[in-house]
């Protein structure tokens, strides 16, 4: 059987993985992964091959990139090879290049899917899934960009919520702070004055989505500029038009101020 | 240990769930599941309870919406009750009353997140991620709505792709067809004429996302009013502006014909 089957290895551990997907590595005849596009903050390589029982081939983000895949893609034209991606795997749209070079070279994909980072952030929230519009990241200041302020201004126009990733360099333990992006988005707001984010702003910070102990704080953007949400990955969401079982949700789960009652619609 | 875990079953079958959410099961002390939120096709009671090595007290509509989840929450009072939920626990909202109701009466809550049907649609498509605007359900023709159509048409303005689950009622086994929902969008183009879902517009329909053998095929709506897609659930996708590399996977992964290639930007 000579196929390549994309496996999501789901959010924070070696645990993330589906039971599926466990079993898929158990009868592979070659195992890759990668850990660039994502982070899996307590992801630990030798437990995780303990757990399946299989050695992992770790490629880089060159062995990709660069070199397209190559090594997998032989493996996968003489048996199943296995490839690990932290989140669902093509979430992050890296790896569908690889994918179609699979598809034309006759070589049969299967996906195995897993959570991915941004449906656990919207389940955390207690926000309505089907009021989110588009999803913008909001990048470190040198790579300073208008997207995301007026991507929320657009979405707010429209009565609906912003789901903001916060950039990351994972490989050098860099991490956008909440602190920090609401501090540039403040500064697009001064310049663009769309009303879209002011200090009066409702805003919901979440750090850690998909782990044990993830914070959540909802308040208003003056109140969130110095909050402490403690390790990293980061996030933000900018809600839109609330309903009052939202607003209760804000409360209960993330510590939204009471005054939060007044908002909804 | 009074807690409530809330956790994600995944999709298809009784594989679905993390190894995480395996894990919460064997040390709960007792153990609930609903199945009316998600279809799980191949979901099998008898050979979930032998993997995880328990019995699953099976909770019904009106145990959670009349009764409000009662037994859960005296369960979750005197030890650790894991409640079991397709998908991602919190990605249809049903349960979000139920989590602020036990946070209110001093039971922890903590949530093992699943992967749910919306990203993996996303993922099989190959369309990026960060393009999609708000999602909507068209819903059986006898709970008509305008809401679908005016979605499509806003998001496709704005250049985004859309997500239009399709409704279904599970327990009747009842599913509304891409053929059918196509129809009822095509008419709603008809009297209002917004250039959103004409028999030339581009669409992506998929059968069974998250299932060993999804249907994915693309095409231009007229080509695809009669296509069969097998067995059921099912999902469309209006893509808005294309990039050449969606193009691409729309062509590989979903059996477009190369006339989409004039299409991208």
């Amino acid at each position: 059987m000579n196929e390549l089957v994309f496996v999501g290895l789901g959010l924070n551990d070696e645990q993330g993985i589906s039971v599926k997907g466990l079993e898929e590595i158990k009868n592979a005849d070659s195992v890759f992964m990668e850990n660039y596009t994502s982070l899996m903050p307590n992801f630990n390589l030798q437990r995780f091959e303990a757990l399946c029982g299989r050695k992992v081939q770790m490629l880089e983000r060159h062995n990709l990139e660069d070199e397209g895949g190559k090594t997998i893609l032989q493996a996968a034209k003489i048996g199943k090879a296995v490839f690990l991606v932290p989140g669902d795997p093509f979430i992050a749209t890296t790896h569908v290049t690889l994918r179609i070079d699979a598809e034309k070279q006759d070589i049969q994909t299967r996906i195995v899917h897993g959570t991915s980072i941004m449906s656990a952030i919207v389940s955390l929230s207690g926000l309505h899934n089907y009021k989110f519009g588009k999803t913008v990241t909001v990048p470190f200041p040198e790579n300073w960009s208008p997207t995301p302020y007026n991507v929320i201004a657009q979405n707010k126009q429209a009565g609906l919520h912003t789901l903001c990733l916060l950039d990351l360099k994972a490989s050098e333990n860099q991490f956008l702070s909440i602190n920090n992006a609401l501090k540039i988005l403040l500064d697009a707001e001064e310049k663009n004055k769309k009303n879209a984010v002011t200090s009066d702003t409702v805003t919901l910070g979440v750090a850690r989505a998909g782990s044990d102990s993830p914070t959540l704080k909802a308040d208003f953007v003056k109140g969130l500029v110095s909050f402490d949400f403690g390790q990293p990955p980061y996030s933000l969401i900018f809600p839109g038009d609330l309903h009052f079982m939202e607003v209760e949700a804000l409360i209960a789960f993330a510590g939204a101020p009471a005054a939060f009652r007044g908002l909804s619609r």
